[in-house]
Formats: C-alpha cells, structure tokens, sequence
C-alpha cells in the first residue's frame, strides 16, 4: 500500500486532516516497531524517550507527534511521515489497514454439541467440540471457538468471541462485543465458605455474573459470580491474562486491569480505573473514578477518584517514591542514629 | 416461602432452637445483600460495621447477631428476625433454601470418551467431550463436566464435581465430595529442573498427587505432583482461583488458600492455615497450624503454630503494622536525623 | 535393580566414573525423598542442611557429595553410596532409570478433528476432540493430548508435546522437544489498548509467537503476541505455571521462570536468567545475562548482567537483606529519634 494510501484512510476512519509529508511515497509492506522496522515499513514515535529513533530507524515512514523537529529530522533522511497528536493511536490504526484478526466463517460445527432448547442468532460460528447446553442464547454474529464449554441458560450478546476452551458458567450474561479470550473462566462460584465448629461451610454462589457490551477478559483469566447480587463489569472495561474478580465485585466502565491482578469479594471500582500488573484488592473496597494504582499495590482501604497509589499498604504514589528512596538508605541512617546516641551518651 | 417456615427449616437443619421475631411473617422470595436488599427477601447483618443497615435495608427480614437493640430496631421498622451468634453461617443455609446448584443427571454423553478399561460407578454424569483414559476409576455419584480431560489410572471419589475443561494427570487420586472447578490443572508435572554446565536437566515427576476428601480446587488452578513422594491436599481444605500448589507440597486439613497464591516446592502446611491472596511461600517452608498470612506475604521461613504474618520479608502483623506507619514518615525521619547532625555539629 | 546396576547406568548416561561403596549392593526398588525414605530405596543427600539425615534416613543407598564423612557415616549405617559433585542432577538421572513418562502411542484418534489441509508428520499422537485447524504444519513424533486447540496455520516442531486444553493461538511457531503443559495459552492476543477521547481503541496484535527448541510451558502459563514483530522465547528457557509473558517480550536461553511471574510487554531477558515466584518486571525493562530476581520483586528499571535484585522497586540483593532487618527496628527507631530530640530540646 503507497503511504498517500495509508493518510488517505487514516483520514478518513479518524474523520480528521493530518499533517503530513509530500516529498516521498514510499510503498509501504507493513508496520514495525520503531527499533527493529526495516525498509518499507511504517512505525511510529511517542514520547521523548523515543525520538531519538527518528535518527536511526530503517522505517520509511513515520507516524510522529506534533514536533517540528522530529518532521525536519524525517525530511533530512528522506522519511515520510504524518504528523498527529496522538501517533500511538493512528498507529494502531495503521495495524487495522494491513491485519485481518482471524474470524472464521458461520458455521456450526458437526462435531459441536448445542443442546436443542438453545437459541442461536444469524451468522454464528460455532467450533469443533464446544458445548452448548440447555436454554443457552446466542445472538447474532457470535464466534464461539473449538472447545469451549457454555453451562445451562447463558446469554451472549451479538459480535461477542469466545476463544477455545474458555468455559461460561450458568448465570452468566455476557453483552455485545465483548471477548473472552482462551481459557477464561467466566459466572463461576465464589470462593464463599463460612468458618463454623464443623469447619467451612460453603455458602452456595446463587448470584448472578454481567459483562456489559465491549469487555475483553484475558486469557485463564477468573471472574466468580456471587452468594448474591450480581459481579458485574461495566462497558468497556478491558482485563488481561491471569486476573481474578471475586464474587459480587463490582466494576465500572472503561477500566483497564493489568495481567495478575486480583480482586477479594466484594470490592467496587468506579470508572477509568486503572490497575497494573500484581495489583491485590482487599475485600470490600472501594476505588474511586480515574484512581490508579501501580503495580503490586496492596489495596486494604478505600482510594478516592483520581488517587495514584503504590505500596503494600498502598500510599499516595509521591509519598511511596520519597519513602522507597530512602528505605534503601535505612542500613545508613540507622547507623548515624546510633552514632548520635553514643555522641549523646558522651 | 414464609418467614415461619424459613426458621423452623434452619432450626431443622442446624439441630438449635432460634430467637426470632413474633410480630410480622412475611413471604420471603430470596436472600438478598443487606445493602442491595428489596421487599420481599431476607438478608443478614454481622459486625459492627454492617450494624447501620438495620436502618436502611429494604429487606423484609434480616438474621441479626445477638444484640437486642438491633432487635429492637428491627421490631420497630417491622423487619422480621432471627437471631444467632453467627449470622453469616444461618445466611449460607437460608441461601441453600432457595437455591439449588446446577447438576446434570445422570448419563454418560455419546461424545464422551471413556476408555473400556475405566471403571465407571453408579449415577455417574460425564458430559459432552469429556474424555476419560485408560484405567481411571470413578465412583459413584461423580459428576464430570463437558471438555474435562483425565489421564490413565486416576480415581475420582464418590459425589466429587469436575467443572468443565479441567485436567486430572495421571498419577492423581482425588478423594470424595471434592470439586475441582474449571480449567484448574492437578497433578501436572512438578518444575524440577536440575542446573547443569550443559544447561537445565529435567528432573521426572515420578510421585503422586492425593486430595483428600471435602477439597475444592479454585479455576485455572494448579497443583502439580512431585519428582518422588506425594503432594498433598489434606480434607476440607479449600483453594481459590489462579493458586499454584508447588510439587511435595503437604497441606494440612480445613485450611483456606485465597487467590493467586503460590507455594514453591516442598511447602508444609498445618490444619487451618488460612492464606490470604497473592501470598507467596518459599520452598521448604513450614507453616504452623492455625497460622494467618495476610494479603501479599512473602514467607521465607518457619511460621509458628498460630502466628499471624505480614509483608515481604514476612514478619508478626502487629511489629508489620507498626513499621508501615513508620514507613510512611521516612521522609521525615530522614529530615529530622539531618537536622540533628547539623545541630550536633554545630 | 541392584544398586551396583544404577552405578553402571549412571556411568554410561553421565559419561564419567563415579565413587562408590563397595561392600553392599543392596536391591534398589525406587528413588525416594531423603525424609520419607523407607528401606530399599535410594535418595540422595545435598548440602549442609540435609547432611544430618545421613544419620536417620532409612534409605538403602544415597547419592552424596564429595564428603568423606558422610561417606564413612554410610558405610557404618551400612548404607550403598554414590559420590559425586552434583548429587541432585545424579539423583534425576536415577529416578529416569525408573520412571517412564506417560506417552501415548501414535495414533490420530478419531474423534479429533484435524483439517484436511493440516500436515501431519511420523509417529504422531492426537487425541480424543483435539481441535487441529487449517494449515497447521505438526512434525514428526509430536503428541497432543487430549481437548488441545490449535489454532490456524501453527507450527509445532519435532517431538513437542502438547497437554490437555493447551491452546495454541494462529501466527505461532514452537520449536522442537517443547512441553507445553495443559492449560497453557500461546500467542493470544497482547493486552494493547490505546486511550482516547472514546475510550480504549484496540491494538490489533498482527505480530508473531515464537517458542525456540527445547522450550517448556507450565499450566496456565499465557504467552501473548504483539502488535507487530514478535514475542520469543528463547531456547531450553523453562516456565513454571500462571506465568504470564505479555506482547513482544525477548526471553533468552536458559531461563528459568517460577510460577505467577509476570513480564509486562516488551521486556527484554537475557539468557540463564532466574527469575522466582510471583516476581513482576514493568514494560520494556531490560534484564542482563545471568541475573537473578528473587520472590516478589518488582523490577521498573533496567538490571545488569549477573546482578541478584530483591523488593518493590527492585533493588540489589545484599542492600534489600540489610535494609528489610532495619525496616523491623523502625519503631524503635523512631522513638530513639523523638528521644534524641527531646534530649536536645532540653
């Protein structure tokens, strides 16, 4: 695809008129990262640490931020380029113009089981070996992968992937363009046992499990339903690899969650909450809108909105760097206070 | 179901005599989350914090612990109670009154494979794709969900669940009234790999895996077996999701293991350890019975019969909690010890 | 098997002469734990932690280190003994001269669907309901088990073996003698969300998955694919279970990756690097050959070859340990300070 090509689309799609270079049209194979793009490629560059790239990278052409310089540095080197206030997203853009996510065509296989008093929309794909029990609803343009396991009475809404082996418990409502990637595990019991003389006692996970329209839940990642109420994550709200929800969280929109986090009973996130890696939330809290916590945060209490919090337990993140810096000085310091005391003593 | 009648079934079922309310007997659809509670279902307060829904909740019956002015309070807004000295266990058997769990009926589905040479009980379900190797045993009243994989020779114990998309190795016994939820992996092989100048040199997994009876096994968790010996999972120990019991670990009985936690090789483990989540345990270590890690513990060493631990080295809670308030004035303290240096050396 | 047999395996195997006893050769029935070892067993002794058991164990024979006090302490016990410099690699050589791994005999079971266009090598093993899909290219000697996904146009190099549920995404290669163990996920999608003003726009991930020769898997364990370029890991690097490797992270050869590891995106590892349970490593951190990070650590920057680094953030190792034993005295410290101010007030 010629580079005017690519602008031309990107145009169009992000509805906006880019900047752009004219003196070059490279034709262009594909997009690369910026450190190991090789000729014909596109790539981008996103904050300082990565312009020094624009001097060295074999991509012909550049998706850059709004800096003259960098734009001066791509003409000198015969780069096309285009000029955006956010090159990471028209990246990404880019992507979307060369790649075609793998989607197979609708079908049912032969070898699937679907259980007679399941519903199935339009244009379904369902794969080898998966399972479909009874009362199951499945709307529209739903790609359900091989080997996948959907329990009594689901509802999935229109669009939604479900990749292989992934397992959908009863009482479970997924909405409309989500994705479940493979092996995730989606409405399933609680972990509610109640200490008694006789020792635990389960309490049974009668509640119910809702993902509202665009989640993507990653891959073995865990979300319990509840004794009762529901678990529910809002619209939008994205979360990778190896994550637990526990049973009755409560969760907002367009929050991201980071691989390994993990979330007790109970716990109500608001909106744009973000969570990186390792991120442990204690029963019951709540986060507020916007709030982030860093990774390996150790949440026990509430964080209110726009709040960035590291530690365990976690603090206010500024705090957390001055308190680290000097936690490495502490073999130090407890040295001079000695020092003192025996100056003191004298 | 009437108020009445769910009392006498908790007086039936828990062998007690119950105080409860006199005034009011209302039709009661379900149980219901103190906070999220409407007409028309029961819920439950325990401990001091919860004690103020007593004057909010919609619900038109609460089990309330033994405290007469929450009594009162219920009588006065005409909310029918039961009162007990804990709440939370009478809850999870009100909820078992109104919900049963989801179970197949009997039948081994034509897509299933089961090796001729398996043994196969009585009122046994096993489910679409399941597959069953040669020389399994399985008895009666098992109940294994679609897509579980079991490798030659396990035995799965009377009225045990296998939820869908499991995986039994071989070389497993898994004991009565278990359940392994889906995707969790028991009895894999252990990582054993022995440095060598050629590099990493496997080391077989030639032991065995035992759960005992009454063991609940988290989804997407692990437990592997070990090079020589057993590793084992003592009755009516419960696991989260995501957990990773490393191999030759000995778990005690009733203990309780959170999210995300994981346990290196040879762990013991006493009766009633109770493990919060994303703790971590090194190889070797012991950890007394009735001992408490709470969220994140990092243990290194022997922990004490009923000691409680915190942090990473982990260390007492009580010393753990007094030093992570002190952590936060670090910057201060830094501040202050400068300041005297300087007045000293002055 | 007589002992003096296991000596002269050990010869042919490790191509070396190895110290023995003499004056026993007792009948060998298994290899066993030192702790657990019951007569006719052999086990072995490594470092001075486990030295005394030469004195209780009850096994026939022991594998030692170059020790002539433990080796007299055998012969006194009457006890068969073997010493060398490595005694745990010799002891995994003795338990593979008694244990044959699980594996099936070849064979295309027919309930697995493979697509006529998938190219299926010699001696290959595929069973029940594993889900073989367009173009995949399997090598020779190859076993999958059973309820296996493969995705389209993968390719598994020779004598890989596959366990149940694994999942192996499109746009992956895996080299040769690679375990993958069962519900492992390979080449899903990376977690690449771009905010913007409509909340997050998906990445696609358009790059590759490469698994080297002599890889191996853990449980669970999920590797993702990039945007664009690749995620690799590198030759005889061993993975525990639930690890997580996020998109376009360089892993080495010879690693080593305990379980609950997580490595966000773009991480780059060099070879022989350790990294122990539950550690955590920030996006594009670049770690040295060599280097060590123990249980829990956080890494947000970059480490040095050879270096060994401990807490959140990371810091060296010996630093960490002297820093951790003051961290217990804080408030003692912080009374001595508030005592020395006082003292200087007055």
């Amino acid at each position: 695809m010629k580079f005017s090509e690519i602008v031309q689309k990107l145009n169009l799609t992000g509805d906006r008129s880019l900047t752009t270079s004219s003196a070059t049209d490279p034709e262009i194979a594909g997009p690369a990262a910026v450190d190991e793009a090789v000729s014909a490629t596109i790539s981008y560059i996103e904050g300082a640490k990565f312009a020094h790239y624009a001097a060295s990278t074999n991509a012909s052409a550049l998706i850059l931020p709004l800096d003259e310089s960098l734009q001066t540095q791509c003409n000198d080197r015969n780069i096309a380029w285009i000029a955006a206030s956010d090159p990471r997203l028209l990246f990404a853009r880019t992507i979307a113009l060369f790649y075609q996510p793998f989607r197979p065509t609708a079908e049912i296989h032969p070898s699937a089981i679907v259980h007679p008093s399941a519903q199935i929309g339009e244009n379904v794909y369902i794969g080898p070996h998966a399972v479909i029990q009874a009362g199951v609803k499945i709307a529209s343009s739903v790609c359900i992968h091989p080997n996948v396991t959907i329990y009594p009475d689901v509802e999935i809404g229109e669009n939604t992937v479900l990749h292989a082996n992934c397992v959908i418990h009863e009482r479970t409502r997924i909405g409309a363009n989500c994705t479940i990637h493979s092996g995730a595990v989606i409405g399933s019991e609680g972990f509610g046992f109640v200490p008694s003389a006789a020792g635990w006692v389960k309490m049974e996970q009668s509640g119910c499990t809702v993902l509202e329209d665009g989640v993507e839940v990653g891959c073995n990642s865990t979300i319990d339903r509840p004794a009762v109420g529901e678990t529910r994550i809002g619209q939008n709200t994205k979360i990778d690899n190896l994550v637990q929800v526990g049973h009755g969280c409560q969760v907002g929109k367009n929050c991201a969650f980071a691989a390994h986090v993990g979330m007790a009973g109970g716990v109500k996130i608001g909106n744009n909450v973000i969570l990186a890696g390792q991120v442990g939330i204690a029963n019951q809290a709540k986060i507020g809108d916007g709030a982030i916590a860093t990774a390996k945060a150790g949440i026990h209490s509430d964080v209110p909105a726009g709040a960035i919090v590291t530690g365990v337990p976690a603090i206010p993140h500024k705090l957390f760097l001055k308190a680290a810096a000097i936690y490495n000085r502490l073999p130090e310091m407890y040295q001079s206070l000695r020092q003192i005391q025996r100056r003191l003593d004298r």
